[in-house]
This record gives structure tokens, sequence and C-alpha cells, in this order.
């Protein structure tokens, strides 16, 4: 039997994709599309199982303490939480054994699956860098993702306890050699007609290893909602991260 | 205190870089090197804790019988073994519970790795795909490294509940979509100049998924040999696929 | 002064790219956009220099001996064209030796510089391979621009009298090596996700060579009409194929 | 008939490769292999048409201007040539007209191929970078290759008249978007397990194009010497850089 889904935010950009996503699946049923002036009974009515949530930072805790309140489970991308958040939500589930809250700052499933298989790369690897690729109109580089893929794979350097990765460079022009993220270093290029691209590339004798995620288009953090969706059910309490979700 | 290792086949190509590479490493010490006219005692005279087979199908099962009788942990790159011959191993240790030993077809770190990861990510791809590139010298087309991958992707989607994968090809030159492996297609390059190469590529809704692993030498099974001698004697009784030791 | 430009077929999908293009050219003006029903009069009334051919097979002919006829230079994307319609284009052209005509199936500007490239590199390797990637609703594999860039490198390697590229396969599953055009593998990858890649791999004595084509979205056709339209004043008379207008 | 070769340094790592080769080569025949100690006599005694010379700074010229004297043709990659020693090489050659000299400094034919069609590629894209990637003993960063590749990049794009490439990154790590060599951005990377490869991306509206050259051992000068030695006879007087001789 199909899920009932309902979608928060169902008339924004990334909203109205998941909205098609949940349509076009056979296990999901799309059974609410609530927007900022619709009244969230409509899940209740309806009999949403779960809510995915892309709404704003002002908005969604209400959102989740009143799925919480009637036994909801939330997939939730909106931006915003901290740690406070965090705890907030873990209270209100305290009453609510059962129900699951998924809380992600990325859906794109390739992204996820390349930090997570990032981490355990490199323990294996004695030298390790991140180079990402974007459109020129990007104002930060490198990508916060990016970012948090070298601070991941620096983790996991020092937990193996690996020594620092050689460089033997002595002459370099300025930036030649990147930025230096917790001793990984990470180039950033901006590229007109690309979208949003990452390599991570580990390298010992006589090998190396590349890790690529590629986005061609605005829609890929649907397929990670919709296996979202699929379960939450299956994870109660609060998890934060999709790769949780992943089995990795 | 380092680990006291003994190499059989130190006079091989493989074991001779087997040996370069435990003097080469600070945690190791290099106790003995045997080959084929000497004599096995020589593990046991100098202590040897762990000892590494690069040997032959009609050497190998006589020197893990003396290594596990000697309480000598083994890791062992030797070809030839089917399940008649781990039922044996296990058997042999069945009285030394605390002896390791390691069987690997594959110690070339980056592909195991690439063969891991390939499993993990499948459930979450509507496609998947392997191209492999070798030296055009080789006879055998796709690699055996790329059709084990394949089934290994084919066996997650199975598992995962996944339909076929999808190809609307209505019209098409003989050969162009490759060979079929378990349902996932595999393409075969060959390129003068090249050494081994592997790219395992997932797509799904707006982006893709690239694992690539690349082998530029002879020589890159070494870190991987190296990987399994520190960690076997964690790893009491009979272990196959070094994808075990990595934690993945 | 900016070059006044035309469009036909204004309201097609890539007739409209063309228009959005041109407009924000700073060295372009349009000065008319004309769709199925529309009089060509236009054209000539608001003093079009160069007019851009979206149409159709049945109405290009048409469209071009209007415009040689006024001296209007035309960049034509339409297909079908044949022999025959190229010398009745020429026959009209003869009256009018300042009237510059380009005819070209692509103008997506790195697929032309790939496959000119690849005639370029050929006849300094030993190997080469063509390996394409499209989404997977594509009907035909190999795509048509690879099997062109197969004949163009077979075709180089001819003239440059090199033999046979070196196989040595002697044990293969069925299509793993892809299909033959000329004697050049090559392989067709169906992904979701993709839109339209193009790999041309050539391989010597210690190195490899790789051109890489990637179009990540629909509009990838723009950048060589706007090339197209700047140049064809210069290049009285037809040319077939953007390639001749790209200096190389 | 074979063209009859003379080697200069026949002994050191390079020369020793280039003997290797040219006996393996079935269209050319290796006359006199000349080391230091040796006189240079050897050459007109075997007849040598061609000579090679992988020397030193300090010998080179002896050399060159012994093999003008005789009517000998050379391909020199030794190092140390500038202006002065060009023009006293032009000066020799001018009593022997039908005397060819190529010295290059970069026989790699991948690299000098991506270098010549980064300079044709340029005029069409908005966005270009460089990343180059090497072992992790490399003393200097971005390599040569690199730089100079990013140089004819940027004279191209000034000739062609093209703005600057775009890039709106207002917030950025140190060195997070690689090193400027005259507006093209180029990045280093350092692997273990990796040779000498270099990836050069341009970009434009939906597309980007991607010339990237590996090297994954010492002898990727070898195919080019060859070519070199088959082609100098038809370039009478001085040539510098072997892409004059690959017609591109």
């Amino acid at each position: 039997m199909a899920i009932k889904v309902g979608v928060l935010g169902a008339k924004g950009r990334v909203g109205s994709a998941v909205v098609a996503g949940v349509k076009q699946a056979d296990d999901l049923e799309l059974v609410a599309e609530v927007d900022q002036d619709d009244s969230l009974e409509a899940l209740v009515e309806n009999g949403a199982e779960v809510v995915v949530d892309f709404t704003t930072p002002g908005a969604v805790m209400g959102n989740v303490e009143f799925c919480i309140g009637h036994g909801i489970h939330c997939v939730v991308g909106t931006t915003g939480f901290d740690d406070a958040r965090y705890d907030q939500v873990r209270e209100w589930l305290e009453g609510q054994e059962g129900t699951g809250v998924l809380i992600a700052p990325n859906f794109a499933i390739s992204a996820v699956l390349t930090m997570a298989f990032a981490r355990q790369a490199a323990p294996f690897f004695e030298s390790a860098e991140v180079v990402e690729y974007h459109h020129p109109n990007k104002l930060d580089a490198p990508s916060g993702t990016a970012i948090k893929t070298a601070q991941g794979i620096a983790e996991a350097r020092r937990q193996a306890g690996l020594p620092t990765i050689p460089d033997a460079t002595e002459q370099s022009l300025e930036g030649a050699r990147g930025s230096d993220v917790d001793g990984v270093r990470v180039h950033a290029v901006r590229m007109t007609g690309m979208v949003a691209h990452e390599e991570v590339i580990f390298g010992t004798r006589d090998q190396s290893l590349t890790l690529r995620q590629d986005s061609y288009g605005r829609e890929s953090f649907v397929p990670g909602v919709l296996a979202g969706v699929r379960q939450v059910a299956q994870h109660p309490g609060l998890t934060v991260g999709l790769d949780k979700y992943l089995g990795i």
C-alpha cells in the first residue's frame, strides 16, 4: 500500500519538485499540498503518514511540532537548524516514541554518498585532495559541501593515525596548491555551463581512487527526499543527515 | 613495537615488492624471506608473527597449514582457492582460535574499495554501468574485476527491489551497448599506454556518481597487503576478501 | 556597430533560444522575429544583415532562396540537407558572390571542436576509442556524433598510414569491446540524469590524451550559432559545417 | 628504406629509451650510439641521416654545429636554449639550406597536443581553467607545462578580444581559486601514485570541453621524438617546438 505523503511549502521551487516526484512514484500517494497560508489540519484530515517540509526557518519549527503531536513522520530540508533546535525536536519526540524525524542539510544523494565514501576511504591513502566545480555566479569558494568533505577526510585520517599528507612543494605561485582545510587541499573551479560537481581524489602506491559527483540540474535533491520518505517510519526519533539512512 | 613479518615467495615479482614494502614501513619488521627451496622453519626461528604468502597454488596449502600449526597469522594472495580449500583452512583453524588467516583475490585497495562502494551505492540509483580500461595486450574482456563489480551491483539492486535499468535503445550497432552482466552493462576499452583502470557510473534524477580506480603501476597491491598484515591479528579465523578488514 | 539579425522559426524551442541569445549579445541587434505564418518581407524592411534559420525541411529552401536573393547572409541549423540541396544553394549563390551561407548539422561548439581535434590527434596515437554517454530515453546507440567522430579518426589514421589498432582480446563477453566503426571501437552508455557527453581517448607509449565534451542543457547550440552569425559575412559562398569557421 | 639514426647521450636515461624506441621501429635503423667520451665521427662513418640529442647544455651546441656541418638533421631535446643559441643555430644553417634542426622543450606528444588544442579552443569559451596533477615529490607548483598552457590560452583570448573570465567569488578561503596566470586560474594537485597529468577545462553556455593528458610512465617522450625523426628532413632550417610538425 502506498505511503500517504503531505508536502509543506508545496508551491516553492523545491516543494513543487517534491510534489511532482511523489506523484510519479508508484509507492507514494500525495494526499496534501500545503503552502504558507494553508492550514496544517489538511495533513490530518487527509491521513498524511509522512510530511516533507521545505519551508522557511521561521515556519519549520511550528510545522514539526504539529506533525510530531499528530504522530506524523517528518522529512525536513528547511535550513536554519542548530543544536538548540535539535534539542527542542528531541523534547517534542519524547512522548511520541514511534515517530521519526529526519532533518538533513543535503538531500542530493550522490553528494551525500560522496561525503560518506570519502570518510571511509580516507584511512587507506597517503594523499587526498578535493576539487569542486561550479557555475561562475557562485559567491563562495570552496563550496560548503567541499569544505565538509575535506573536514570529514581530515577527521578520518586523524582517527586512523595517519601523518601529514606528503607535499614537497618548495616554489609555488600563490594559490596554486589550493586552500588548506584541516590539512586537506581544496580547489575551486568556476566554469560557465557547469552546475555543481565535486571530485575527491585519493592516492597511494601506484594507484588512485576518485569519487566524482555531478549535479546536472536543479532537482537533484528529489531522489534523496523520496528515499527519506520511504524510510523515516523505520527510524523513530531524530536523525540528522541522510547518510544515516543509507546503510553505509 | 613493530610486527614481525615473514614473506613466502620472497623472490617472486610480487613477493619482492612486498619485501620492499615491509622494509619501508616503520611499524613492520622483516624477519624472514623464504623462497621455494628454503625451509619454513626460518619463520619460527625468527619469530614471525604474520606471514605473507604470494607463492603458487601447489605450495600455498602446505604453507598455510604450517603457519596455523605454529600460531602464525597468514595474509595470502596466492590464487587457486575454492570452497574445498576454504573448508580445509577452517578445519585447521579449529584448534587455533587466536590465529587469523586472510585470503584475498585482490589487494589493490582502490579496486577493493571501488567494488565495496559500488555495492553500497547501487540501491540509490536508477542506472549503473561499468567501463574498464586496460592495455591492449590483455586477453579477456571485460576484466574479471569489472565482471565482479557488475555482479555486486546487480545483487544489491535485486536485494533493494529495484526494477530493470532503463534503456530505450531501439536501433543499435552490434556491441554498442556493451556486454550484459546480470543486467548491468559493462564496456571494455583497450588502450596503449594505459595500465588498469575502472569506472563505475551511477545515475538518477539530475545527477550522477562516478567511482574511478586507476592503477598506474604493477605494485598497487602493496598498500593492501600491508593493511592486511597490520590487522590480521585482530581478525581470528578465516576471512575471505580484503573488504572485510576495511570497516565498510 | 551591431550586426542586424533576423530569426526564422523564432517561436520554436531552438529559435526562441537563439532570439534570447541575440538579445543578450552586445554586438548583435535583433531586428526581426519571423515564425511560420509571418512574411519574410519583415527581414528586408528591418534591414536584417544575417538570418538564422531553425525551421523545417519543408520551409528552409524557400527561406534560403529569399535571403540570397536579397543579399542577406544565412546561418542554417535546419535538418534535411543532402547533396542536391547543397547544389541548389550553390546555384542560387552564383549571382550573389558577396553573400555567405553556413549550413551546419551541429552548432554545439564543444562537440564540433571535439570532432576536429580528434581528427588532428589521430595520426599520433596507436589506439583510439570513443565512449558516449546519454540519457536512457535515446533511441539509437551509438549517437550519430560518436559515429561521425569515429569515422573521422579512422579516415585520419588511413591517411597517415597507421596500422590496425592493437587489441589482443581472445576471450570476450558479447559486446564488451563495443561496436566497430571503421576499425574504431565505440561504446554507448545510457544513464539517467545525464544529458549528452562524449569522450574520445587516444593512447600511445606511457600516455593518453582524452577529449571530453559535456552538454549540460538543451541550449548548448547557442554559442555556436552566434559565432556563425558573427563570421558568416567573412565567408562568402556556401560553407557546410561550423568547423570551417573555427580556424582549426 | 629505413632512416639511419644516431643517438647522442645514448647511455642517459632519456637517450637509452630513445635507443630502444628506434630499435623497435621498422622504419628506423639505429646506426650509432654516442655517449660523452665517444667521438662524433661515428655519426659520419655510419651514415647517420638524423641525430637525436639528449645530452647537456654544455655539450649540445658543439654537437649541433658538427651535425649541421655534415648535413645531418638534428632532433634536440636537451635543455638550456635561449634566443642567442637559436640565432647561433640559424647562422650555422645558412650554408646548409637542406638541413633541418628541431629543438623542442617537450616531446610528450599528448602534452604538446593539449597545449596546441587549448590555444585553438580558447576563443570560443567564456571560461577556461587548468588543473594539473603530479606526484608529491615535485618541487614547483604549478608545473611549467601548466603555466605555458595557461599563457597560451590567455594570449588566444586577448587576440580574440574576449573579456575577463567571469567569476563572482566574493568570499573565499585563501588559495581556493588557484593561482592566476595572466587571468587564467591554474590549480596544482599533488597525489601519491600519480605521475604527470593535466586537465584543461573550457566552459560556455550549457556545455564544457575538457582536454586531459595523462603520463603513466617516464618514457612518454619517445613517440614524439620518433615523430620528429621521421619528419625533420621535410622541415629544413630551425624549428622550435614539436607542434610545428603536427600539422595543427
